[in-house]
């Protein structure tokens, strides 16, 4: 489908109909992509800790009531099936993927949408700087770091970066335009020296791609939606549902809604 | 006390041993002061998930574990002590005020700091803006509005905003400095036309008190921190510690340091 035309509630239509279940990169181009985490009440306040406590790895766009399935940034979605994949969580382990969740959403559990870094890099382009994995038609390199995120409860975790390669230019630049996306994850966390930080090759991510880096640049790190991820790994719940990596929630909030200024 | 040259922790101190018992403003001068909510943790989640949804009148600036009372922004200092004068309110109602909460305060609760307007208004100082409330010796004018904030459990209000009367270019210039100040209420939220939110006379504030506005000057409206004291009294629970008006928590925090850039 050329999904970059239609619409977030087109798109979330097709998928809640079974007809799109890939990975929803480059779709709804200009509109806020979500990383989904669901989890017991019981842990919800827990959870919403860690994510205050760490905004740049974990922004919240939208938390949702217990048992409410219907975002308040897309009216009329359900978010039980309108993600082409999820991940299903047992004790911390992941037990298996679904394309839908309607069977395993219980009336306790929360649902949070947390920011991930497609709008920044769709601004990043629009200012002119490359982004080697798009360039590159690969995912993004990610590393786990030695900063340990503020816990909070059960949830503890070190903090996970996205890495993109860049002319020192650029990566100044790249600080001030991703600043005004706060809650896409906003500014670096680290640039060069990735020894400081615990990454030990840049060729060896801990997931999605290695990609290019020439002689004159330096690598420029984010915070990481995976940090969610680990975070709930960490703390071993009963059940845990995300989304599947690269299977984003689509909302109807336009990239440009959420900056700051 | 000449307390605009103690430190924070020095101020705390005095405070804790009872030589201090009045308002905190102009105290521990470029520190971050903030407001404090106490109340039973089974509501915790909601009231975080109503801060969370209105980042505006409640930044967080700090959320302690149950039980714990040593804020992470302040080391050293307990917030059952460290604040001159508190509230104690029980179903929704004020109880009494207190100068320390050691009887009150229990292992369930948890305590949120939300960001308050003292450390903007010293930016706009220094930016050259009047600041007309503080050039008055006057508190700040507050007005209720008929915005409703976005509710979360049993927490719903309306959103309270300050008022501050400047000259249109002054008006520009302090939304600029005031957006750097996100962790305290950020850029204004109206301006200019008091009616459409609902303020049909800038003379009879619902709070504070009223200040001059003269004829070549608009008021602009920034959302208030009192917000977060009608949204837990709106919820009536059973029990409730809040500062006193005007008594904040000092914290370790320079104002610089909670800048978003």
């Amino acid at each position: 489908m050329n999904g970059k035309e239609l619409s977030p509630a087109e798109i979330r239509s097709l998928i809640r109909q079974g007809q799109w279940n890939g990975p929803t990169t480059g779709l709804a181009s200009g509109f806020v992509q979500a990383n989904l985490v669901i989890l017991p009440k019981a842990h919800a306040f827990d959870f919403l800790l860690f994510c205050v406590r760490n905004p740049k790895p974990c922004p919240i766009l939208d938390v949702l009531e217990p048992g409410n399935t219907e975002p308040s940034i897309a009216p009329g979605a359900d978010l039980r099936t309108d993600l082409p994949k999820y991940r299903i969580y047992e004790q911390g382990t992941l037990a298996r993927e679904v394309e839908n969740i309607r069977d395993v959403f219980k009336e306790d559990m929360v649902s949070f949408l947390l920011g991930c870094s497609f709008s920044f890099e769709k601004a990043l382009m629009e200012a002119g700087i490359p982004v080697r994995n798009i360039e590159e038609g690969k995912n993004v390199s990610m590393y786990i770091t030695n900063r340990p995120c503020i816990p909070a409860g059960a949830f503890s975790c070190p903090l996970v970066v996205s890495m993109r390669p860049m002319q020192p230019g650029d990566a100044i630049r790249a600080s001030q335009v991703t600043t005004r996306f706060h809650l896409t994850h906003g500014a670096p966390v680290h640039l060069g020296a990735p020894h400081e930080i615990g990454i030990k090759d840049l060729d060896r991510p801990d997931f999605g791609d290695p990609v290019t880096i020439h002689s004159n640049e330096i690598p420029v790190f984010w915070a990481c939606g995976v940090t969610s991820q680990m975070a709930v790994v960490s703390a071993a719940l009963p059940l845990v549902i995300t989304h599947s990596p690269g299977h984003m929630f689509i909302s109807d909030l336009k990239d440009e809604q959420m900056t700051l200024f």
